[in-house]
């Protein structure tokens, strides 16, 4: 957390930021580094992050070490975490050694996670013994959990500590804790027993006790529930901060606000990844990633489509025959797979969201599937009639003043009515194959495209050709 | 802001409000009013208010009116804005103007923003005249600005006022302000000029001023800022909450950052909706809206869908006497506009993340599109070969042993190249296509999808038959 400070009254925040980038490059290429450091001075540390990151590779140390040492630890802390890594390269030992020691314990861990395992070690070597005690406690979680992004700098005491004292106290701690609205009230066995916010000190007359005050009932999550579930809870009950406690109840750390939109940010972002075509996410920034992991990361969907796609083109062959008899029938493939592949990813993706937020709530498999499957009925008849017209007209060659062809007018018909079944098709593997990958304990967002256009492609062009076969009596 | 409440210890918070839901219902079906009200003594009101939406609508009001005065209004603010109208519609009079009239101003207008307008007049009308004021005011924003979002209860004093003064001040205010983390230091007309944290108040002798410690350099956004930009700002700073100001540097309100997470979280919701297919987001819950809503926001895009599909239709069928020669190449059109279309809805969709995150940060649009069409090209020839290949096993049958066939050969190779082809071009549109719509102005999410599928299933179907012409010498 920190603190409202510097202004940008006249010109917006994106523009300053813009300013301060290309102002500091000009200044470091000049050489003029007592202007850049001037230039910095009221710049946010957010801010400086990023004006460091825009930086060419190796101007990147000179403008990192204009920094004083408290501010270069926060800015430090902002940067990516790949920035992060090739200064740590640039830099002489004394110097990692001051920045990492000094960092919070959850944004250190966050930056180990990215380190290689050899580097890590050295550098836990030589933090002070108070710190690598933290860090090497988080890093004992598994990822993604409570564990492993709280920070252990917190306020505890005990329930006989006046409110005098304990003012007292925050006034001490305030500068080196991070969040001190909160404060945690433990028994003698660290035991979590109780929660009082700062608003409730400020309101009380000093001469109380914490235990007289407090909130025995405290909402607490325990060190190996999911960071998701943690940034959830956050949200829903609008806290600045949840506790986080091990398997004996003991308090081990707390997990803030700030930390929370940023957890559901990146999720979003691995869901948004997975449902456009099967994109992996690794958590980290994609435009940052180098072309042939990035192929990597795309690929596999591909290819499972072009399996796909060779199942169809293997059914399509095999009406070879009726197709050289019906060379029209061809034409509407692709109209009756896209529009199908449409309603099955509206499908899913209203499916996958409701799953993922609070929106589904408690509705049912059965409900939720039906209701869909009710959707596409109802889109595809509307879709259905206006395909049979253009169809009709299509395989007419567009002449409006032709005699009416019974035998266009069931081509024609064929589409329409496989549009309507494809469509309710769709519809229901679109919404129920999100519930069946996430109670086998499959990513919902990732599994479902696959193969709902799976389905939606061999079948579809099954039903199609069986209509057709029916219909034009083949 | 709530402050942490109630206990779980023993089973999950998830199992937690199942347990209220289903018990709440019980008890009240057996007329049970003493034994419910026991029951919702300990719970959250978000808690409260998801049981009494999960509640038959008959049963909600008789639910609602076990709660005290006080608890419920905290109740009726967490419930679904349709819970809410028809919980307005059954009240009595009175009950309707208890409640909304001691609503959190920002609560109210969301609340105001889903009434119908007669009805939201005649509320207006019978608010106390501070609470009409403040609503009217906030009602006189546009949707979706700062204005519209902010809460105007926050404590704002004069610099000359003692850290002393201010903690009295707070003793006595703490109770009907949301936030009392910050307060806000505004000169005699008003104007912010300086922001203190309650951190800052603490650590202070009480005998400073405001004006002694304040941070005179504020961030503050104004009235008219996109509610999204102001999420983003406190998302990026870890703020607990930005101050508004209006076009003479007035303080008239602040953003919390528990709104914030919201407002992402929405803003993420209709940016998934519109990649999944197009589904249009009005901020209302899909699940529970009506299914003819539902067609209405789905069926658009389906409908440019069908245009594309019977133009790449109309070009299949002018290639009717191609088709009929070599009706193998039918077989593949899926395929390669299959292919296509996901290839561009990867590159579209990792852009469009990107340029609603920080990650693009200040890449330009050609670095972009540039990257994604290597990236095409790259995953374009991958899959070429290997398309290449099945193609000819596909068109000889499947049959391994049969003499090479040059025909097969070149049919094959003209899917092969065509796949590379397109998953160029579908790499540039997907990539280049979100830039665009967002310099015009359009909403990038919503409207890519359309115009890169016309793009790859027409010039796609184009560049594979003109290709084959080639090859086949047709």
């Amino acid at each position: 957390m920190t603190e409202n400070k510097i202004p940008l009254q006249t010109i917006s925040r994106s523009e300053l930021r813009q300013l301060v980038r290309t102002q500091l490059q000009m200044l470091l290429e000049q050489n003029n580094l007592e202007g850049a450091k001037a230039l910095l001075v009221p710049v946010q540390p957010v801010d400086i992050a990023e004006a460091i990151e825009g930086l060419p590779e190796a101007m990147q140390v000179i403008a990192f070490r204009l920094l004083s040492k408290a501010e270069a630890i926060e800015v430090y802390e902002y940067l990516d975490s790949s920035v992060q890594q090739s200064l740590i390269e640039e830099f002489k030992r004394q110097e990692v050694i001051d920045i990492v020691d000094k960092m919070s314990p959850d944004d250190r861990v966050r930056l180990f996670d990215e380190l290689p395992a050899k580097v890590v070690r050295r550098l836990l070597e030589q933090l002070s013994p108070k710190e690598r005690q933290a860090t090497a406690q988080l890093l004992g979680y598994e990822p993604d959990t409570a564990g492993r992004i709280m920070t252990p700098e917190y306020i505890s005491l005990k329930e006989t500590v006046t409110i005098g004292e304990t003012l007292e106290r925050i006034r001490s701690l305030a500068k080196a804790t991070e969040m001190i609205y909160y404060l945690y009230v433990t028994d003698a066995a660290r035991r979590l027993t109780g929660i009082v916010s700062l608003r409730d000190l400020v309101i009380s007359s000093p001469e109380r006790t914490l235990g007289e005050i407090m909130t025995r009932d405290v909402v607490y999550v325990h060190t190996g529930t999911d960071q998701e579930e943690v940034a959830r809870l956050i949200q829903r009950y609008d806290f600045l901060a949840v506790p986080i406690v091990d398997r004996e109840q003991r308090l081990v750390g707390i997990v803030t606000v700030d930390d929370v939109i940023d957890i559901l940010e990146e999720e979003t972002t691995e869901d948004i990844y997975a449902l456009g075509g099967g994109v992996q996410s690794g958590g980290d920034n994609y435009f940052q990633t180098d072309l042939l992991t990035v192929a990597r990361k795309r690929v596999v969907w591909l290819f499972v489509l072009l399996l796909t796609n060779s199942v169809t083109a293997t059914i399509i062959s095999s009406q070879e025959v009726l197709l050289q008899r019906v060379v029209a029938l061809a034409a509407f493939i692709p109209l009756l797979t896209g529009t199908g592949g449409n309603v099955g990813a509206q499908s899913s993706t209203v499916v996958i969201r409701g799953l993922n937020t609070d929106e589904l709530k408690d509705l049912g498999v059965g409900q939720v599937v039906f209701r869909e499957a009710r959707a596409g009925a109802l889109l595809g008849t509307i879709l259905g009639v206006v395909a049979t017209l253009w169809a009709y007209i299509l395989v007419q060659d567009g002449n409006f003043l032709a005699p009416f062809s019974m035998y266009s007018f069931f081509i024609a018909l064929s589409v329409g009515l496989s549009l309507i079944a494809i469509a309710i098709l769709a519809s229901i593997a679109g919404s129920a194959l999100p519930f069946l990958f996430r109670s086998i304990g499959f990513d919902p967002a990732l599994m479902s495209a696959p193969f709902i256009t799976t389905a939606v492609d061999v079948l579809g062009v099954l039903i199609y050709f069986n209509i057709a076969r029916v219909i034009l009596k083949l």
